[in-house]
């Protein structure tokens, strides 16, 4: 350890509705410390360009209030320093004699700590690189999931439960496009709030499993058939039979047709192109696609109360570790094996070298492939995580 | 009256968060008159094909979930009756001896009643027609409001909201697509939740003003140079200068071109336009396009309860008034002239003539439309309709 308590705190990548929650779990636990705690402005990038604010002075209210707040309170990056740009990293650090460097992020967070604190070690400079997870998409291995997933994972629920409702109301086919690039767990949750067995979403579609066309159609059309309706929850990373993106064929299509002046390349693409898809083969005249947007990761009250408490705690947490072990590493939730009526949460850490750069996706025994469903242990997981604080919902016909 | 007490309810058009708070209104009401109450399933669809439920067995329990349950409980329809549907639906109604009918729904919901009304007057059949409001457009004329509006503006406005915090985290163009082909109410909602001057959205673009594209380019650039970021909220009804709506515009783009296989057709289609055009413009990198699509009206989970009980009351004072008041009518929530800080709710009656068929714009002094913003009436108007129960935010820096 340092004599001195600087700390550092940054956040990066895409935001969240929890990730400020995180943020003043940290503050809480350091200020309790006597640390002084800067805050480094959008990410990475506010340590390079000296971008630092005192965090100390937040009022209590002021931190209460933050922590509700969707965002990066201080600012996020897309930068995923190399070397060069870690080591400038580094060097402002060791200026500035911070003595822990908590990154909440995703993977390409504990990337940039694993470097720099191997970086740290050559110099022989004492520096803790705490990893301190948040990501929508739920891809971190080594955790059970991770904060912020479980408040987007309730917000696409409940839009998909309103959305079954609405198409109940008007029936013909939907189409909802739900991010996540190589995980299919936002997607999946869609289902999350079903009652009966003919409530949508009717077909799940998500980026671990290659679709074809032919197959799309197919079993749209067997759904309409059966209930003169289909509610459709695709991920926005789904691909062909040979592994290839829909969204980039759809663009490759579009570049090589090389007329007109409007260029495809808005997020609304391939839900218009599935639909058009559905209209032309199968001739329903009502098709609607919605692209569910940024919504899903900052939506403003509808956080799932779970959520926010472990987001909290595990910033919270990863202050206590900090003193237990000197050395850098990432916080994590305790992985599942079983999954329980009742879930408990369990901090863990991992080190930095087994997290970073690595991707989890959906277990097979979490999807049916054959229905284009989730599974009931993908139920059975992921329900508790959207908290309780639902309204139910019934149906009369 | 009738000796009889056959009462039938149906819901048309759009489906909102609340529209069955006001069925549940109806069926407590009538429940108490001790009359025999008939749902129509898809709205006077169900009418003419006989399509029927009784609602009197429904237990209490269950109407509190159903008045909870986003979309249309009987389900709805896109019809739009003619005379000939309006003398069938009279027909169907005196065999069934129905004394009462109550239309949830929008303008043309009145304007059925209307034809379904004067008919029943010619044949002296005593038949009284009751159009009980729902929009989420907010455009029904006589009306302050409709049932319906507070719950999607509170959608809107929580979603732009988040969406603040999101573009500040990571800064660029964002551009959000709002319900509304004809009245801008639902796209100025999304103001209701700013905190700070520097907070979005910026730029507000609703039907009622029309906006060049030089226009539309010109103020985008100055606030991403004032602020380094800009959030847009537009209407999916805005127009050209030529009173032209942009989606027919890119529509008839795409279609004289006629090469190529993919038709610009689906919900993404003036989002993705809009923000292509900045890219190119202005050399801006981080564009993004979100249409918010279904979820505007149908979300589960994020109602306002000012509306939920302002919907349920509609209900069940429509059946009141229809005990003092023998003829047809259409119940509604009384206009204010002044916008006080406590808003009250008062129920008047209109002449069905007075409604059908009429649409009801912003009131010019409810925008700016020099800075493409609403006005402060604006937000006294609106902000006591999304109710009270949305947490707080602040930020930072």
């Amino acid at each position: 350890m340092n004599s001195n308590n600087n700390i550092l705190i940054a956040q990066g990548g895409g935001p969240t509705a929890v990730i400020n929650q995180t943020l003043v779990g940290i503050i809480k636990a350091e200020k309790n410390l006597k640390s002084s705690i800067y805050g480094a402005l959008n990410g990475v990038n506010g340590i390079i360009n000296n971008n630092f604010l005192l965090l100390n002075k937040i009022s209590e209210d002021e931190l209460s209030l933050l922590a509700n707040t969707p965002g990066s309170a201080l600012g996020s990056t897309r930068d995923k320093p190399d070397r060069k740009y870690c080591v400038e990293i580094y060097n402002i650090l060791k200026k500035k004699e911070i003595s822990k460097f908590y990154y909440i992020g995703g993977n390409d967070s504990s990337d940039s700590l694993k470097i720099i604190s191997n970086f740290a070690i050559e110099k022989n400079y004492n520096l803790q690189c705490i990893h301190v997870p948040k990501t929508i998409d739920n891809d971190l291995v080594l955790n059970d999931h991770t904060p912020g997933f479980g408040s987007a994972a309730k917000y696409v629920a409940q839009l998909f439960s309103g959305i079954n409702y609405d198409v109940k109301s008007l029936p013909g086919v939907y189409i909802g496009i739900v991010m996540g690039r190589h995980a299919g767990f936002l997607t999946a949750s869609s289902s999350l709030l079903r009652k009966k067995k003919e409530d949508g979403p009717h077909l799940i579609f998500i980026p671990e499993f290659t679709l074809s066309l032919d197959k799309f159609i197919e079993n749209v059309n067997k759904i309409y058939k059966r209930y003169g309706r289909c509610i459709i929850a695709a991920s926005e990373g789904i691909k062909n039979k040979k592994n290839r993106l829909y969204t980039e064929m759809i663009k490759d299509s579009i570049e090589y047709d090389d007329h007109g002046n409007i260029q495809l390349s808005g997020s609304g693409t391939l839900g218009d192109f599935l639909a058009d898809k559905v209209k032309k083969k199968l001739n329903i005249s009502r098709v609607r696609a919605d692209t569910l947007g940024y919504s899903q990761r900052s939506f403003l009250g509808s956080a799932s109360e779970l959520d926010q408490s472990e987001a909290f705690d595990i910033g919270f947490g990863a202050v206590q570790f900090s003193i237990k072990n000197s050395k850098s590493f990432s916080i994590g939730i305790k992985e599942r094996k079983v999954y329980e009526k009742d879930y408990t949460f369990n901090l863990v850490i991992n080190s930095l070298d087994h997290i970073a750069g690595k991707t989890k996706v959906m277990p097979r025994n979490f999807y049916n492939y054959k229905e284009f469903d989730v599974s009931k242990k993908f139920t059975k997981y992921c329900l508790p995580l959207i908290g309780k604080n639902i309204p139910p919902t019934t149906s009369i016909f």
